[in-house]
């Protein structure tokens, strides 16, 4: 990759968790754009730059920083941005942006009166698939749409018992990265009309989930989320249109129309794509906040009717 | 009331229920503003203009109007806003403004693009002492608050089963005439922290709520919801700021700051203000669609625990 003409920002992370180690800390270490100065953590500290046990000791006391990068869970996230904001720092937050709608959207004014950049990242729109799924979309009408994310939590979120905590989402966490996708792709804005959350006697976050959405027009989408899918994984969206059967698979990573595979572009990899993105976006002086896949699983709690199925654990 | 210098706008009602009959037909017919034309209702009439069986057929085959108004229940809300604007029609709608954000929120834009009205109304802000409530709190610190809203179903909504089914907000029904006036007085944007949401066991939309929300810099604002309340009912938002406690009984009507009850504006009533409010929308070419009250509903759901309670029945 070559190097940007420009300096690199240096940059502080803020929660140091499995999505860190597993995505963040590589990316940011392979990215031409950024230069990894602090982090923070309550418990973790990073090889390699100065640490601190939170996001206000880093402001405070740590090297000079131009953008942070925020990863802990989304409880208390928006504590977070606003302190980075207040130091004059450019933020960019991990999916979903944060615990509540109502919290995140007034801090896109925040950023635009500073001057700053707030970028709320969606990995999965970054997936090798999702520009061309969304071009091949773009004058086509829609008929139906079908979103299938079955994943085994064991698998993917060992453990990580807050993800089943009452504001944690469940199984819509990894939806909400189906949601990131079929937003960006469908031409016209999702609804949800209503479905069926069945949540664990012994945790207050759904485990599985079937949503019935549709569009402008009253085009069907029904969403199919598992936790407890063993074997084959899925996390497939297909759009049935008046040209034709749009099929992305693995995560928006694949493309298929009728059967036939499309070409996409170079898989680049989510996260290095994010750093690039957020380094675009500082740059040219622009925020990024869409908040429609999180509005879409807050809208499907509202109107859903939540069954309690047998307990789960880890 | 003095009459409007300028001719009556025509107007269109669609759904003919509890609502439109208590609320908006005398208002109506008391209006300088509005010249009511035509009625849409699946079982209802209205005597003295035209009658039609849907808002489709009040559009396609009824006499002109200028504007309607919608005061049916929140489920397919967004669909008849669409028929009402593609028709070219200003549009007021009854709170809460539809059964979810997402499907609400771009029909501003349609709005605006069509150079029409769209009037989100809430009105519960209309009570008499919710402008001086606003007005006094505006340059206040605010320390916490405490909103405590708890009536009797049977007696505000008798039988009407479609409140305790998915989507149909249960106590958050009469809940958001409180977030409504939060939201219009609190000089900063609140957010929902968490909270336990109480279902029946034989519905699936709460009878009861308590959650936790909160001011940014953390003052807390607890909402106490209760559908079972006999006896006296409790419409009231208290407030702590850094000179003195207001309190806003009634539902708004009455306005008390450390005790002493103080001067309100007149008493013109909600919904004959909200007519007159929706008139000066048009004539001016403006809209108002605040969502944030359903919006603080959405995330409650979004984050509160549910538990199943004892079934209740009207």
């Amino acid at each position: 990759m070559p190097q940007s003409p420009e300096t690199p920002l240096r940059l502080g992370i803020v929660g140091i968790g499995k999505i860190a180690r597993d995505q963040h800390l590589p990316s940011i270490a392979a990215s031409p754009d950024f230069t990894l100065v602090a982090a923070a953590s309550r418990h973790a500290t990073v090889d390699g730059c100065a640490n601190f046990p939170t996001i206000e000791a880093m402001l405070a006391d740590g090297p000079t920083i131009d953008a942070v990068s925020i990863c802990t869970p989304p409880h208390g996230r928006d504590r977070m941005v606003r302190a980075a904001l207040a130091a004059g720092k450019h933020v960019m937050i991990e999916k979903p942006p944060g615990a509540t709608v109502a919290e995140i959207a007034p801090l896109r004014h925040h950023a635009e009166a500073a001057g700053l950049t707030l970028f709320a990242s969606w990995h999965s729109r970054e997936a090798a698939g999702v520009d061309a799924a969304r071009a091949w979309l773009a004058d086509r009408t829609i008929r139906r749409a079908a979103i299938t994310w079955r994943e085994d939590i064991r698998v993917w979120h060992p453990g990580q018992d807050w993800i089943l905590e009452a504001g944690g989402f469940g199984v819509f966490d990894p939806g909400i990265n189906a949601l990131s996708i079929a937003t960006a792709i469908l031409p016209l804005d999702l609804c949800v009309d209503g479905g069926t959350i069945a949540v664990p006697e012994n945790r207050a976050s759904p485990i599985a989930a079937r949503i019935a959405m549709r569009l402008p027009g009253g085009a069907p989408v029904s969403l199919d989320l598992d936790f407890l899918q063993t074997g084959q994984q899925s996390w497939n969206i297909e759009v049935e249109t008046d040209a034709g059967t749009l099929v992305l698979t693995e995560g928006g990573k694949r493309l298929f129309v009728d059967g036939a595979e499309q070409a996409t572009g170079p898989d680049a990899g989510e996260y290095p794509r994010l750093y690039r993105r957020f380094a675009t976006l500082i740059r040219g002086g622009r925020s990024d906040v869409d908040l429609r896949p999180l509005q879409l699983v807050a809208d499907a709690f509202l109107v859903s009717r939540q069954e309690r199925v047998a307990p789960f654990d880890f």
